[in-house]
């Protein structure tokens, strides 16, 4: 058997995180069967099983690594930024002017993200195990909510750990209202009003 | 068979929504078994299904008639206070000094309304016939609003459709985070804050 270097392995694993983001995304997550599997990312199951141990394990990478993604963009353009992002995804529209293979990522990351909401709700082990995800998320959110409240940015009547739960309260509230197939047009104005809603009282 | 009037049938008909809420309340939807439906009603199965078709039907009619006292509620006292009524009920206060039976069925209310969101979420056909009652509940809200933006307590610059979005986007994501059981203890200033605001802002 030939050596495989260490990138790799790295670009591999990603190609199976790739296809089967798309998978889960379409099917749902009882859907995603490892055929499914097979089909979207063009490899056999030994190869996927090779990687992930089975399917759980890899629908919880794919989570770690969106929840990572979404602790980045908040650390660099905060919560709201985010709740916008998933708007537009929903939408199916791309974000930043992505081109489609993006915004197709953009849109099985929804899928993600409910799927994870729902095992959030049903299944107590997943919540234990989610735990340090959801702490790395809220830490992102509170860590540029300081930053911003330093820089004069934020009201100062109210702390910055309940703005944090504020913004990820409608965050929650944002992902149901998507999960179940609400209209999503009017939600800008909406987003507009909690993003001001944290900022300087206007004097 | 004796003959029985409008308001007997009534009150064995409220006996039984009463006693089938605390039963989904215990033992959610799918583990509300008739027998323990006979249990929690002291009713035999044939007088429970004289009066409602199925356990569907029993369902359905219980969260009706909590969505028609939730559009009171959003009426009289407006929609914040509906989620803090909801917070008050997650830790297992009663609301307004109310007695131990009042407050147990509050506490099912919770129940009832999360497994309402579950199934808009999973069942279309469930989503198509609660239309009219989220219906309901928007109209009482945004009537609410007019009746304050008129009495000059809102601010002017957000379009009162936003502001009843806003406020059902926040309870949506309330119900969320306590359907999965996280603290709910942080959560008055969020309140506080989501009611301020709406409000005419301080010049």
């Amino acid at each position: 058997m030939p050596r495989v270097s260490t990138d790799q392995l790295a670009a591999r694993r990603q190609h199976i995180l790739d296809g089967a983001r798309r998978c889960f995304a379409a099917h749902g997550y009882e859907g995603a069967t490892v055929r499914r599997l097979e089909q979207s990312t063009g490899l056999s199951r030994g190869a996927i099983f090779h990687y992930f141990r089975d399917k759980d394990a890899l629908f919880l990478a794919l989570a770690e690594q969106d929840a990572r993604r979404m602790a980045d963009v908040v650390a660099e353009q905060g919560l709201v930024q985010v709740m916008r992002d998933l708007l537009g995804t929903a939408r199916g529209e791309g974000t930043d002017g992505a081109a489609e293979a993006d915004g197709a990522s953009d849109r099985s990351w929804l899928g993600t993200r409910l799927e994870v909401s729902r095992r959030l709700r049903t299944d107590p082990d997943f919540r234990q195990r989610w735990q340090a995800h959801s702490a790395e998320l809220t830490a992102a959110t509170r860590e540029r909510l300081e930053r911003q409240a330093a820089a004069g940015a934020l009201r100062d009547d109210v702390p910055v750990p309940v703005l944090a739960q504020y913004l990820e309260l409608v965050l929650e509230g944002l992902v149901s209202h998507l999960a179940m197939g609400l209209p999503a047009d009017a939600l800008d104005g909406v987003l507009d009003l909690v993003e001001q809603s944290v900022r300087t009282l206007p004097r």
